[in-house]
């Protein structure tokens, strides 16, 4: 397999699969639906996971663990929930198999079937509150701030590496609270918490808002979201956090002691990122010639790599560049020497170029005798020659440069992809030859937005909390409305 | 629910699972054998995890993500696993699910029936062995060194809280190598990381050694073994370390270019712990107030409770106890004040020894006229006054001692129940009446150990790596050994 990918323009969907491929970031398995993430891809996972479990424990939340199958009985608890979750789903219905008569393979074991079914998680609202039953009596028991970290599994009928797979991994935050006032503050928090994950740490910008009541989640009565803008002019909804209200706690029988003294049921929220993060970081900044990651969240921020002809040579590039490393190392930067003799220099280059190390170091005998190196960027795929002295400090500013730059310019291109439109003809040229976020009034009903889907593919992404007040008319109705809301294609 | 605990001595089995659930570890969830790990258990198994992580990846190791769900053919592939794996296990066989006639549930859709079905991973070597076969070429792509950090599950009848539980959490790491001998090094190597960690961190001693046929892994050529002895007497397997030869390789066809260019199968191994530790965590220091926890796995290693009557003097502690805390926080101990006005000190101290916090500061305003504190250590449950200008030294001091003082007692503990035995006789009575570790010679037949572990219910925990060699006669046979195995009851 060659490492040349199909350019973006040419066939983009093409692009990010052939990308997330042969940059080791995952593969589909033999498993319909299932894929693999490859140790590259995993690195970046844990990342990610790392600083969004540092953002969720400093704003006081602990983790736990709940089972993965939940009875299907916990799903009809909840009407509007079971309705979203329980159908395409994974059941178990048996827990056994035997030696079929043949003897040959494994068969079902009729005599092992489960008296009720069970379903693998789609999400574990059911299973959650369940337990907060038991955890809950009093005022003193909350807020009650719970985080998982856990793999959960939808039955996608069409599915695409990282962006929609049957089974992925997430964390699913599940809170609850006094009052309905602190349950939404704490649904607007974490909602912040995912735009500044996005934005400082993933260099993606984000629009913040809330859903209509059709692209709500199923039990919801309000729904927060990040939505990002992918380089082809779709969206991707890169976060959700959920008002939950007392549905929960109502269909779980949780009720509290207030601090007067009464029984009332606690208010609940949801909040959650997946593996889909990752996708949504491949297509915000990855270019025809691979990925481009963004400094801190890149496993390996420079690579070096040594340029030889003979073992002598290796010998002294080893030593001065193995005090770089350490120097490097020393900064909190990490690096990764190559200097490996079963592949060429050119063949080394590409590989971190397609892997989308921020900073490449190359450095050859010359550069010893002069006291200098090759210094390549990702981003811009700029080079410069540099003196050995400099260096360190060098890579420690550009990493700041690159995070900055990969930010300023998704932004740049985010907002020259938000259109305001006043009418629908030009509502659906915009999408059809520009795509990206359409700004139009809408008459706040669920049937003008299910006509919008259904001519365009365009959904409302949500209405955004910066939506300032201004009159219009809703651009399929016609009908008065206050203020703008977005709509786009997305993933 | 009271906090006090039934007494080890009463009932030791009772004792755990009271201890499990009242120091909010875990507790069992409304799907059978299967637990909820509570905030408190899951941080210390955070801990656990991130010791772990660190030590795989300082041995070259890196994390990946395989599919939860296995076809069933995957398994049949290698014919030992399939006995040792493939039976008792969650069976997916749908995909779908509807609501029922009268409108009230939710059923099975037949239609959405799966071609093969799948099964929920028991353990993954099938799964990864069937992507290896495409990541591995040449020798070049040698060794391959992955872990996985997971859910797994298995059908178990009996379960305990982390003990023995159908859905476990665990990591197992899955290595290809050029050479049986590099495979081999590798086994050892993790079984000595496994080691490494129960001691050093766990504060429990264990004994290395190497499991008989009949113990081994379900597809492995030789199983490493490290078995730790609980406080009733009774050896807990802890970590396993399996060198699979070239099985695998063969079921899933892995072959890699020699560096003679010749075409081989790979060599292979894997290995794994889980929550189970938890449990051995558990039942190595506990004591009958509750959990007594080393202070490199504490979540919490000093608690500070402040003791006063009005809030004047409240807010005097909390000044002097802020300054204490940061103090604490900076030279990189877990520290909680707990001022919460709605519990009182004497409830406080229940529930922090219950939760065996290792070590607990009280300050009254008498303290705070005389510079005193008042210092009680978990281990020996020992309380002092110190002078606060020495407290934060002696606090890490203790620490120190507390870790060693911990393992050390364990392992006073564990070498007092190792008793060599000569005969059956007194084999048996060894095993009834003081437990722990029978050290006897045996005939090396899988006959034999089937027949003492029928009739006494012991089974051969491991061949110490260290045994000497030493002539003897079986204590079952009286056939010639030339080496003492080491036989328990065991969890």
């Amino acid at each position: 397999m060659g490492n040349k990918l199909t350019k973006r323009a040419e066939d983009y969907s093409k692009w990010y699969n052939e990308l997330v491929m042969k940059a080791d970031l995952a593969e589909n398995s033999g498993v319909r639906g299932m894929m693999v993430i490859k140790p590259y891809g995993y690195a970046i996972w844990e990342m990610m996971q790392a600083e969004l479990d540092r953002m969720f424990k400093e704003t006081g939340h602990e983790n736990a663990y709940f089972p993965l199958l939940i009875p299907k009985s916990y799903f009809s608890k909840e009407a509007s929930h079971v309705d979203g979750f329980a159908k395409e789903c994974a059941v178990v219905t048996h827990y056994r198999l035997k030696n079929d008569e043949d003897g040959k393979g494994i068969v079902v074991d009729e005599n092992a079937k489960l008296e009720e079914e069970l379903i693998i998680r789609p999400t574990s609202e059911t299973i959650i509150w369940d337990s907060y039953r038991k955890w809950i009596q009093s005022y003193r028991d909350l807020p009650l701030l719970i985080n998982q970290w856990a793999n959960v599994m939808r039955w996608e009928m069409r599915t695409r590496l990282f962006l929609r797979t049957a089974e992925f991994l997430w964390q699913e935050g599940h809170t609850a609270h006094e009052t309905k006032e602190e349950a939404i503050e704490e649904t607007q928090r974490m909602q912040g918490v995912y735009a500044e994950f996005a934005e400082s740490f993933m260099a993606m910008p984000v629009i913040k808002g809330t859903k209509t009541e059709s692209e709500r989640f199923a039990g919801a009565l309000d729904t927060y979201t990040i939505e990002a803008m992918m380089q082809d002019g779709k969206a991707l909804q890169a976060g959700t956090s959920h008002f939950l209200g007392q549905n929960f706690a109502k269909a779980f029988d949780v009720k509290y002691t207030t601090r007067e003294g009464k029984l009332d049921y606690v208010w609940a929220t949801s909040w959650g990122v997946s593996t889909r993060l990752m996708g949504a970081l491949v297509m915000s900044h990855s270019d025809d010639f691979g990925l481009v990651l963004p400094p801190k969240l890149a496993p390996i921020q420079v690579v070096i790599v040594p340029i030889y002809r003979s073992e002598e040579q290796l010998d002294m590039l080893n030593q001065r560049i193995g005090a770089l490393t350490a120097e490097l190392k020393a900064k909190g930067i990490s690096v990764k020497y190559d200097n490996r003799t079963t592949y060429k220099p050119g063949w080394k280059f590409a590989e971190y170029e397609l892997k989308g190390v921020p900073l490449r170091v190359a450095m050859g005998p010359r550069d010893l005798e002069n006291n200098t190196a090759e210094l390549a960027r990702r981003d811009t795929l700029e080079k410069e020659n540099i003196n050995q002295d400099v260096l360190v400090k060098r890579i420690e500013n550009l990493l700041v440069e690159i995070q900055d730059n990969l930010f300023n310019k998704a932004l740049d291109f985010r907002n020259n992809l938000i259109t305001e439109v006043d009418n629908f003809d030009e509502f659906q040229e915009v999408l059809d030859k520009k795509g990206g976020f359409v700004s139009a009034h809408w008459d706040g009903s669920s049937e003008t937005e299910e006509k919008i889907k259904s001519l365009t593919k365009a959904t409302i992404r949500c209405i955004p909390l910066d939506a300032k007040a201004e009159e219009g008319f809703c651009v399929f109705s016609g009908k008065p409305s206050d203020k703008r809301v977005l709509f786009a294609k997305a993933y």
